[in-house]
Parts: structure tokens; C-alpha cells; sequence
């Protein structure tokens, strides 16, 4: 492409900071506009704030109604998992004309969660002529993306199970406390309650599967529990002792009326974790496994499939469009 | 869907007849019409000569040009691997209005190697407002689909690697022939001269990968060699002694003007071989690997992947379309 695609970026925290460097890579793309909340980013410069070590010539603004003035062919959105808490953002970028690819992990499939919301962002969206569209490693990919292509290859699917362990102790200070690691048992459960340890999507992904498959499944259900450190773990950045909390374990299941399991997808993330990677099995004709040998890393992934699809859904339909319907590939130049 | 699609046989040859037998299982599909050249197949039911075991109410035709006048949503048509000796057969399928999904090898991504001829399919399949798609477990699946679903994660791309490894020990006679299971050196060199062992696809996945992940392959090569057994080897079907042909080793290789090698891809098919396994390595940010240990089963997922697609094709704009740029999955019911 010749003419450059602009493109604004809606929140420069630690995913939005890694998507804007990985534009700034590309040759047919340019920053048109860029908005984060935070008072102390305003007027500073986009490749600044995002830690490119370099300047963009895109000055931060808090007034998003303003840059969402500026003509663009997609909005970059990066500010909440929530997706009741980014609906008028989603609503103000459509209603501005804007195609938007965005992290938000209740948008990669929100359409059981959040069915009347999920109807209303379509309908503006096609009324409007443009494309909304949640993705990420996980959700976008792991659990749901990459099961549903390898199931493209099976005559009959009866179950789809993914797990997806995560040696956090090799990651980000952030993630390795955002995963409870050192905590006591009563820490943990306190913040589990509070609903700040928690990683969104699961619930997401296998409703996608389950709807893009024909799987049944009636009730969605997610437990969320410690795993404990069985000897000490010494990380960069901290140490756990053998019997406090080394990380996170998530099971969510998809069972059908009958209460036959059909889906079960279990992430766990936690220090010390020896047997690191993403594996999906498939049940059914042929019985099929795959696996991705330490995992997909996810800071690095989720930026990825973020900045990939931008040029895919830019392309695509007008509407509400999950992974399910964007065929996914890199895309190195746009 | 309440109305069935409707469906025309093209080819009851293997794969033809394990695609009607899969696609007797779907609940809102019907045949409209059947197509084989062959005399010993013509009036006879469908269901009979695909191996269904029981009737299907259609009778099969040696009559291309008066079935292809039945209304139908789609023609599925298995007839042969190159592309110059079924175009007409494609063109007369388009020109009669149906969709078509094809095991055809070449037509899977023919852009390099007939692309005046592709650029006629597409023409004409845009102007009549259908879509034609090639596609398989190899091509369709293995070296191309699932290698740039995979790269979705990933920054930066460098290089692809693929290697299918199957043992064709455990797969049907006519497969352990067809690679040249127990032959000598010699016997095996005419067979390759004479074209009659090659499994069809490489270039084509090799091609597909470069030119939607933008990697260098100005020059894409193939060679292919026997493996020879190294101990005797017993099939259920066959026995192979230490220093005769065990099977085939075909890699294909995509390399830049500068002489730099950027897809590297490897299908190894003999009997005896211990190491049965689909593996893709994407050298970029992040390095990933992803294994289908076993492999995925050719003919089951073959006959899935063109059964799969049918309803996605239907669904999809008109013009060629290849798996890059379809979001495949298994497909339940249509």
C-alpha cells in the first residue's frame, strides 16, 4: 500500500505502549492521534510515553471526543478488559467513523455475556459502515483461534480442551504479584474476592468455541485457585517459600444440559511452573493434539495479534467481528 | 439452517467418496447431483459407489454437462491435482453458477505457478457471483493454514519451517505403493521421472506462506528422494527389506533473491518411520514451535477440511479464495 494507514491509539498503558512500538515498526503506518486518561501522559510525545526511546510527533491528549475528530482508518484500543466500562469509548469510535482492533478481553467474544451490548455495538457498527473487533492471545488466539483452526481438520469434534501453562516466574515483575506469587493462602482468596486476581477471557473463549463448533454448552462456569509453592522459588525479582502462593490456576468448563463436559480450558500461571506451554486436544474424528512447546509468550503475543489484525479488519465486513471471523495471519507490512 | 444446502459430486474417486460418506452425516445437507467419468460408476446410487453402505437417491452421471444444470449451492469436486487438467471442468462449474470447493492440489494457491489462469477463475467467478476454493489436510492445512494461523503471534517473521512426517506403514495400501514402498533405487528414480511419485502441494503452500507473510521466495525449488530402509520392515499389507525403498522424502524450499532461505519444507512418507509428527518452527519475535504429535491423518482430514469449508465458502465474497484468506474451522452442521 502506498498511502499509509493512520491510526489512533486510544490508551498507552503496558499493552498499549507495546502495540504502539511494534506500529512504529511498520512502513505504511502513521499516528494520527493518540489518547490516554492519565493527566501526567497529556502533552507528552506518543513514542515517549510508550517507551520507544524516540519521539512520534503525535502529542498525548486526555480529550478523546477531540482526537476522535482527527480522520483515521482504525482506532487502536487499549484500556479495559471490562467491557461495560469501555462501551461509550467502543460507542465514540464507531459513531467517529473509526474501524477499531482492541485488547479488551470481553470483546473478543462478547456475545454471551453481553448479548444486548454485543447487538447494539454491531448494529452501530454496520450502521455506520464500519468494523469492531477484540483480540489477544488469550483470549484471540490460544484458546479459541488456534483450537478452532485445527478443528478445520476433524470430522466429528465431541470435546475441546486447552490448557495453558505459564512459567511466571520468567515473566514481569507485574505479572509474577498479579498472580498472587508470594502471597499466603488468606491474601490470595481476599484477592480473588476483590476480583483483582484474575485473568479475563477464559469464559470468553469457550464461548466462542462452543458456538463456533456446534458444542454444547449450556452453562459456562470458572473457578479461580491458588497454586502452592511446593519448595522455595527464587525468581529475578522475588522469592516465594515452599507453602506460599507461587501463581494462579483458572478452569473454566462448558457443560451441556445433560452436564456432559464438552469444554475445558485451564490456565495456570505461577513461578517455578517446570512444564510451560499451550496445548490444545481435540476429541472426535481423529482425536487430535497440538502443542506449542514453553507457550506463546504474552506480552509479546497479545501486542502482535493486536497490531496484525489491524490490517485485516480494516478490510473486513462492516460489524461486530470476532477471531472466529477474520482469518488470522502476520502482517508485516501495512 | 432450516433449507439444506445443496450439493453436486464432482469426482467419487478416494477422497471424493470419504467426502460424500462425511457429508451424509450432516443434517441439513442433501445431494442434488453426482458426477464421475468413469463407465463402471455411471447409474449407479451415489451412496453405493461412495462406500456408504446404503442409498442416497442420486444416481452418478457421466454427464458433466447436464448435472452441472441442476440448481445447487455448491459443487464439491475431487478430480484430479493439476490445475490445467481441470480448469474446464472448474470454468464449466462456475459458468453453471455453483460455488465450488475443491481437493484439487494446485488450485489450493495457484497464483505463481498459472497465474493467468487464476486470474481467469477469479474473473470469472467474481462476474457470475461465486467462489472457488481449493483445499486439504496438504495443501489447505498442515504447510500453510496452520502456519499462518501461528504466525498471528508474532512480531517479526523471518523463516518457516514445516516437516510432515507420516508413516505410511500404518496408512492403506494404495498409500504405501504410492510412495514406493518396497522398490529398488532405480524403480523408484523412474517412478519420480515418469511423475508418478509426487505428492502434489509444496510449491503451492510454499508460495501461499510468502506471499501473505511478505517473505522472500523469489525461487521456490523441490526435490525428491527415497528414504531407504535401514532394517526390514513389516506392514500390515507389505513387507520392505533393509537397502529397498521405505518411502519418499520431498522438501521444498523457498529462498530470496539473495540466495537466503526463508521457507524450508519437509514431507517425509515411509513406512517405519518412528517419528510420526506435523512441526512448525517460525524463526522471528517470539521464536515458536507447534507439534501435532502422530500428524494429522491425511485422508480423514482431507475429506474434513473440503467438507469444513463448504459452508464457509458459500458464505464467502465471490472470486478465487484461498485458505488465507478463509477463517476455517470444523463445521457441524449446513
Amino acid at each position: 500500500m502506498s498511502v499509509p494507514l493512520r491510526i489512533i491509539q486510544y490508551g498507552i498503558g503496558p499493552i498499549g505502549a507495546g502495540i504502539v512500538r511494534l506500529i512504529a515498526e511498520k512502513a505504511h503506518a502513521e499516528f494520527v492521534g493518540a489518547i490516554d486518561i492519565d493527566p501526567a501522559k497529556a502533552g507528552k510525545d506518543l513514542g515517549q510515553v510508550a517507551g520507544l526511546g524516540r519521539d512520534l510527533g503525535i502529542a498525548v491528549s486526555g480529550d478523546a471526543t477531540e482526537v476522535l475528530q482527527i480522520p483515521a482508518d482504525v482506532v487502536v484500543h487499549s484500556t479495559g478488559s471490562y467491557l461495560t466500562d469501555v462501551k461509550e469509548q467502543l460507542l465514540n469510535c464507531l459513531r467517529a467513523n473509526h474501524n477499531v482492533v482492541s485488547s479488551c478481553e470481553e470483546l473478543a467474544y462478547p456475545l454471551r455475556k453481553h448479548p444486548e451490548l454485543s447487538k447494539e455495538l454491531d448494529e452501530v457498527a454496520r450502521e455506520i459502515g464500519v468494523t469492531l473487533h477484540g483480540t489477544g492471545v488469550n483470549p484471540g488466539f490460544v484458546m479459541d483461534k488456534l483450537a478452532l483452526t485445527l478443528s478445520s481438520v476433524c470430522q466429528r469434534v465431541e470435546r475441546v480442551e486447552v490448557r495453558r501453562i505459564v512459567d511466571a516466574g520468567k515473566r514481569r515483575l507485574p505479572l509474577q504479584k498479579k498472580v498472587g506469587a508470594g502471597m499466603s493462602a488468606e491474601q490470595f482468596a481476599r484477592e480473588v474476592e476483590a476480583g483483582r486476581i484474575k485473568h479475563h477471557g477464559l469464559p470468553e473463549s469457550c464461548a466462542m468455541i462452543a458456538d463456533a463448533l456446534g458444542l454444547r454448552a449450556e452453562s459456562i462456569t470458572e473457578i479461580i485457585e491458588p497454586v502452592m509453592a511446593k519448595t522455595d522459588v527464587q525468581t529475578e525479582f522475588l522469592k516465594v517459600a515452599a507453602g506460599q502462593v507461587a501463581g494462579v490456576r483458572q478452569v473454566c468448563r462448558g457443560t451441556g444440559a445433560g452436564g456432559e463436559e464438552t469444554l475445558y480450558l485451564e490456565l495456570q500461571m505461577y513461578v517455578g511452573a517446570p512444564d510451560a506451554a499451550d496445548t490444545i486436544h481435540i476429541t472426535g474424528v481423529p482425536d487430535l493434539t497440538l502443542t506449542i512447546p514453553d507457550g506463546t509468550h504474552g506480552d509479546l503475543a497479545t501486542a502482535a495479534a493486536v497490531v496484525n489484525a489491524i490490517p485485516l479488519v480494516v478490510a473486513a465486513p462492516a460489524g461486530l467481528k470476532t477471531v472466529a471471523d477474520i482469518p488470522v495471519r502476520f502482517s508485516k507490512n501495512f
